[in-house]
C-alpha cells in the first residue's frame, strides 16, 4: 500500500494510504484526542487519510472538542429517547454554550422522565457504540428518513451528498464530526425541558426541547453541578425577591417591575453613566418611544428587524415602538446644519426600548422586552473614527475594569448574512475596529458573521465571580445609516462630506447588568448601589432618641438609612439586615449613647466601635463618591 | 300697576311689576352693568321682573361679565358671517376663557378673510342691535331653525321650551344671557382659524372654526394686544430652537425630540422632584410602559379613556400603552401583603406615558403624546388621608412658591358626569379634600363635574409672568379602584382593611412645565436649570490657556461651562450668549490673566472685576444647590 506524508505538530510521519487518525494515535499518543484538524477542517478520528495532509489533534479540553462531545451527546440522547419513546420524531440536535439539546415532536414528557432517559443514555455510553460517518446521495437520503422534519432538511440542500451518523440502530442527518464511539462522552445529564417553535417560528408547531449538559470526565460534571448550585443560590430572580427590588406580573409579561429598591439601583446605574457623560463631553438626547414605519423602513429596522418589534396605529398611519434609538439620534443630528468643527457629536440616549423576545426565552432581568441601554451615537468625521473607537475602549475599561472589577475579553463580530451595504465599507468598518484594539494592545478574536446589520462590531463579554461570560458593551462602526439617511457637515473646504456613525453602549442592557451585578456579588452589591446603606438598631428603646438623631443627620447628608426599631433581640436584626445585604449595621446601645459615637458592622462580619459620627459620614460619603467595591473603614 | 319687591345688595327698592334690571338702573346706576343675578341665576338685563325677588348687577370686570361680552360677540360674529357668507351653517358658538369660537359648516375662508368679517361686526355694533330673548315649543323651534345642526340639537333638548335671542336679522339658539344690544361689545378682533369635528368626534364632517376675543372696552384689547405680542416673543417654540433645545418632527407628532441642551433642562426637573422624593421619604418605582388590556378593563380605563389609548399586540394578545401610572403601581401595592406599620406607601413613578391627542390641539411642550409626569401613588388608611393631603399640599406649596417663586390659585373638582363608583364614596373624598384646604388656610373655588373618573381632585393652578394660569398639579382621592383591585391592608387588629389611594403630580406633565418656565422666564432659567450656565470668553489668543485652566477647574467641580474661543469681539460674544441666555460670562483678559482672577457678567447686565476662582466657584455652587430664582455675587 502506498505511503502518504502526514505532518503533526512539529513531526513529519509516514503512514500507510488509508490509515485513520485512531491508527496515528497508536504510535503517537495524545491526551485526551477525541477528533481532528485535517488540514485545518474540524473531522473524525476514525477519518482515513488518503492523501499527504497536515493534522492536528483536538481534546477535550479544547472549545472545538468540547462541542464535540456535546453533539455526540444529543445523538446518544436521541437514540435513548426513540428506544424509550418510539412514537418521537426527532428534529434538530445542536451542541450550545452551555450544553446541547434536541427537539423533538410528538414527545409527551415531564421533567420526571428525565432520569429514566439519562439512565438510558449511560447504557448506551457503556456499550460504547461506535459513531460511523455514511455520505449518502440526497435521494438515497430522502428514503432513509421517513421522518418529515428530516425530509423537510434534505429538500432544502443543495449539495449533491449529504453525510448521516449511526451509533447503535440509530441514524441521523448531520454534518459531524463525532467522538469515535459513545463511550467517550464519560459523563452527561438532562437540565431541563421546554417548549419550542419547529425553526423558531411561531406559526410553526411546537416541540418539545430536551437540555442537557455532557463532559469528558466525571470531574467536569460534578465542577458543573457545583457550580449550578452555586448559580442557582445567586439566581438574581431570587437575590430580587428577598432584598424586595423588583417583581414579575403577567399583565407585562418580560417587563420587570421595579419596587423603590430595585429603582435605586436601577437609576443609580443611569447616574453613574450620566456624570461620566458629562465628564467625557456628551450630550444626552431624550426621543419618542414610537416612530413612523416610514422611518423605520428608511433606517432598514423594517427589512432586518421588524419581527424583533412592535406596531399600532396613530391617526390612522403605521408606527413601531423603538427597538434602537439610532434614527431618533440621526434625526436631532439632521435637524441643522452640523460643521467639522461640532464632531465628534455624541448623543447618547437613556430611552425605553422595547423588543419583541419570545415568552420562551424571557428570563428575569436577563432577557426582557423592555430596557435602557446606555447607548449613545457618534458622529464623527472618518479621520476622527480610529481615535474615538480608542477612547471608547478606554470608557469600556474604566467602566469594567476600575468601577466594576470585572476581567473581560473582547470579540470582533463581522458581516452577517442578513446584512445590507457593499463589502468594501464593511472591510473598512471591520479594519477600523480591528486597527483601534491592536492600538491600545488589547487581544480580541474574530466572531466571524455575527456583526450589526448595518455594521461590524467589537463585543464587551464580562466574567462574573462565577466564571461566567456575559456580552455588555458593544461599539459598531456604521457607513450605512449615514448614507441611507444623507447625512453632511460641512469641511473645512466648505463643501459636504459624510460623517461615519459610532454605535456603542458599554453597559449594555441596564436590566441585565442590574442582573448580572446581582449573581456575580450575590447581592452584596457595593455600597454606592445598596438601596439600603446605613441601618441602624437602637439596642434598647432607651437609646431611639439618639439613633433618631444618627438616622437624620445620615439622612441630611445624602446616605439612603432606615432603621430597625424593632423589639427584636440584637441578633435577629443583624440577621434581617444580612437577608435584605445591608451593608453596613450601626448597632447603638449605652456605650454608644454616652460617648455618641457609633459601633458599625459590615456585612462580611468586620466590626468597628467608637467611631464619631462625622467620621463614619466621611469614610461613607468617600467610599460612595469612588463607587468603591467593597466596605471598610 | 302692582308693586313688588327688589333687594338690590344693601339697598331694598319697591318697584312696579313688570320692570326689567334696565329699569331699575336709570334709578340706580351702576357703573359698567351688562347683566344681573336674579336671586343668584344670571339673566339678561332686560328681563322683565314679576315677583319679589334679589338682584345684583353684574360688570365687565366680572369673570361671568366677562363671558357674557364673549357669548355675545359670538353671536355678533355669526351675523356678520351669515351676511358675507349666506351658504354658512352656525353650529355652535360658546365663549371660552381666551375669548370665544364659533363652528360653521359650509364656510371656505382664509386667515386673509378675517378683518372682512371684523369690519362687518364693527357696523352691527356701531348699530346698536338689541338682543331679544324668546322662549318656543320645541316644535316651533324646529320649525324656526332650518339648519341641520341646530335641529340636531333641539332634537335632543328634553324641556317643553327652548330659548332664542335675536339681533337684527340673526336669531340663534342660545341659553343666553346677552348684554343689551350688540353696543356693549365695545371692542373685537378675530384671531385665528382651525379645523374642528362637529361634536369634537373625528367620525364627523369638519367644520371650520373662527377664534376671537371681545372686551367692554378698547383698553382691555390693546392690553390684550400687548400681552399677545409679549407672548409671540416668549413662544417657548421659538425660544427652544434659538437655545438648541429641542425640535419636533413629523417621524413622531407631538412628541419632543429633547436636544442635548434640553435634555439638561428635562432631566434636571426631574432630579429636583426625586431629591425632593429622597427627603419626603417616597419610594420610585419603575413599571412597563405596555400592559395587557385585560388590566385596563379591570382598572376602569378602559371604559372611561379607551380613546385617549394607544393599543398594540404582543404574542397575539391585546396591549395598550398606559395613559396613566396607576394599575402599575397597584399591581407592585399588591405584589406583598401590607401592613398597617408599613403606610402611607409612595410609589412615584417618572415613566413615559402616552395619550393619544388629536393632532389638532398638539402645541410645542403643551400639548404632547407622549410626556413624564412627576406622579406618585400613595396608600393610606382612611385616617392617614387628611395629614397626607396637608403635606401634599405643602409639598406644592414648597415647589410652586419658594422654589419657583409662582402665585397659584387651587380649584377643587367633583364628580364628572362619566364617573364611576357610589355618591357617597365620591361625597366623602370631595369633603377629606375641602376639609384639608380649610385647614391649611388656602382658599379655593369649586369646579363642578370636572374630577378625574376615579375621584374628586384638587387642581393647583400657577400665574405665570405675563398673568397667564396653568393647570400643573393635582390632588386625586380615589375610593374607587382600591376596590376595584381588592387591595388590603392588615389593621392593627389583624383583619384586612381598604386603603385610600391618593393620585398626585406637582409639576404635572415635565414637558409642560418645562415650556411654562421657557415662557414665564422668557428662556432666562435659573441657574440650577441652564443648560449652559457659564461661558468663558478669552479676550485674546494669549489669555486662551488661562481660560481653559478655569474651564476645567469649573468643569471639575461639576458646573456646565463652555468656551467661546472664536476670533470674534466680546461685544458679538456677549451678544451671542444673551441670544443663549448664558446666565454668567466670564471674559477673560490681561487683568484677569495676571491677577489670576475672573470677570463676571450676568445676563441682566451686572458686572463684577476680581473675582477670585474659589470665590466664584463658591458663589455658583450656592446659588445652584439653594435654587435660587436669580443669579448675584
Amino acid at each position: 500500500m502506498a505511503a502518504i506524508k502526514i505532518k503533526l505538530e512539529k513531526k513529519e510521519l509516514e503512514i500507510k494510504k488509508g490509515a485513520s487518525g485512531l491508527d496515528i494515535l497508536k504510535d503517537n499518543p495524545h491526551d485526551g484526542a477525541i477528533a481532528m484538524k485535517l488540514d485545518g477542517k474540524l473531522v473524525d478520528l476514525t477519518t482515513t487519510l488518503d492523501k499527504s495532509a497536515a493534522i492536528e489533534f483536538v481534546t477535550s479540553k479544547d472549545d472545538e472538542g468540547k462541542e464535540v462531545i456535546k453533539h455526540s451527546a444529543a445523538h446518544i440522547m436521541a437514540q435513548a429517547i426513540k428506544k424509550l419513546y418510539p412514537e418521537a420524531e426527532p428534529t434538530i440536535g445542536p451542541a450550545i454554550d452551555t450544553g446541547f439539546y434536541y427537539d423533538f415532536d410528538n414527545l409527551k414528557i415531564q421533567q420526571e422522565d428525565l432520569p429514566k432517559i439519562e439512565k438510558e443514555m449511560k447504557k448506551i455510553i457503556h456499550d460504547k457504540l461506535p459513531f460511523t460517518r455514511k455520505v449518502v446521495p440526497l435521494k438515497e437520503a430522502l428514503e432513509m428518513f421517513k421522518n418529515k422534519y428530516k425530509k423537510e432538511i434534505i429538500k432544502e440542500l443543495t449539495d449533491k451528498d449529504v453525510s448521516t451518523y449511526k451509533q447503535g440502530d440509530f441514524v441521523d442527518l448531520c454534518r459531524g464530526p463525532h467522538v469515535p464511539h459513545t463511550g467517550y462522552v464519560k459523563a452527561i445529564k438532562l437540565t431541563k425541558l421546554a417548549g419550542a417553535y419547529w425553526r423558531g417560528d411561531s406559526n410553526n408547531v411546537m416541540l418539545t426541547r430536551v437540555y442537557g449538559v455532557a463532559f469528558a470526565s466525571k470531574d467536569e460534571l460534578n465542577e458543573y453541578v457545583k457550580l449550578l448550585e452555586e448559580a442557582e443560590k445567586r439566581d438574581h430572580k431570587k437575590i430580587g425577591k428577598q432584598m424586595d427590588l423588583f417583581s414579575f406580573h403577567e399583565e407585562a409579561a418580560g417587563v420587570p417591575f421595579f419596587h423603590p429598591k430595585g429603582s435605586i439601583i436601577y437609576n443609580e446605574l443611569l447616574n453613574f453613566i450620566r456624570d461620566e457623560y458629562f465628564k467625557r463631553d456628551y450630550g444626552e438626547v431624550v426621543t419618542p418611544t414610537i416612530l413612523k414605519n416610514t422611518m423605520w423602513k428608511q433606517s432598514g429596522h423594517w427589512d432586518h428587524y421588524r419581527e424583533d418589534m412592535y406596531f399600532t396605529k396613530i391617526d390612522k398611519q403605521d408606527y413601531g415602538l423603538k427597538p434602537m434609538n439610532c434614527p431618533a439620534a440621526i434625526l436631532i443630528y439632521k435637524n441643522s446644519t452640523k460643521s467639522y468643527r461640532q464632531l465628534p457629536l455624541r448623543y447618547a440616549d437613556c430611552g425605553f426600548i422595547h423588543r419583541n423576545e419570545l415568552s420562551g426565552v424571557l428570563n428575569g432581568l436577563f432577557r426582557v422586552r423592555r430596557f435602557i441601554q446606555d447607548d449613545c451615537h457618534h458622529f464623527v468625521t472618518p479621520d476622527q473614527m480610529g481615535e474615538e473607537i480608542k477612547e471608547l475602549i478606554d470608557f469600556v475599561k474604566y467602566v469594567y475594569k476600575d468601577v466594576f472589577d470585572f476581567e473581560f475579553h473582547v470579540e470582533l463580530s463581522t458581516k452577517p448574512d442578513k446584512a445590507m451595504g457593499d463589502d468594501k465599507l464593511w472591510e473598512q468598518a471591520e479594519g477600523a475596529l480591528g486597527l483601534a484594539m491592536k492600538e491600545v494592545k488589547l487581544p480580541f478574536t474574530i466572531n466571524p458573521g455575527d456583526g450589526a446589520f448595518y455594521g461590524p462590531k467589537l463585543d464587551f463579554h464580562i466574567k462574573d465571580a462565577l466564571g461566567r461570560s456575559w456580552q455588555c458593551g458593544t461599539i459598531q462602526v456604521d457607513f450605512q445609516m449615514p448614507e441611507r439617511f444623507d447625512l453632511n457637515y460641512e469641511g473645512p473646504d466648505g463643501t459636504k462630506h459624510r460623517p461615519v456613525i459610532i454605535h456603542r453602549t458599554i453597559i449594555g442592557s441596564v436590566e441585565r447588568f442590574m442582573g448580572v451585578l446581582l449573581e456575580h456579588t450575590a447581592g452584596r452589591l457595593p455600597l454606592w448601589l445598596s438601596p439600603v446603606q446605613v441601618r441602624i438598631m437602637p439596642i434598647a428603646d432607651r437609646h431611639l432618641d439618639y439613633a433618631k438623631g444618627v438616622l437624620e443627620e445620615l439622612k441630611k447628608q445624602g446616605v439612603r438609612v432606615d432603621m430597625d426599631d424593632r423589639t427584636e433581640t440584637i441578633g435577629k436584626k443583624v440577621r434581617d439586615a444580612q437577608l435584605h445585604k445591608v451593608p453596613i449595621m450601626l448597632t447603638l446601645g449605652d456605650k454608644e449613647l454616652e460617648a455618641k459615637t457609633l459601633a458599625a458592622r459590615t456585612l462580611d462580619g468586620k466590626l468597628k466601635f467608637g467611631i464619631k459620627t462625622a467620621d463614619f459620614v466621611n469614610a461613607v460619603k468617600q467610599n460612595i463618591e469612588e463607587k468603591k467595591v467593597s466596605v471598610s473603614f
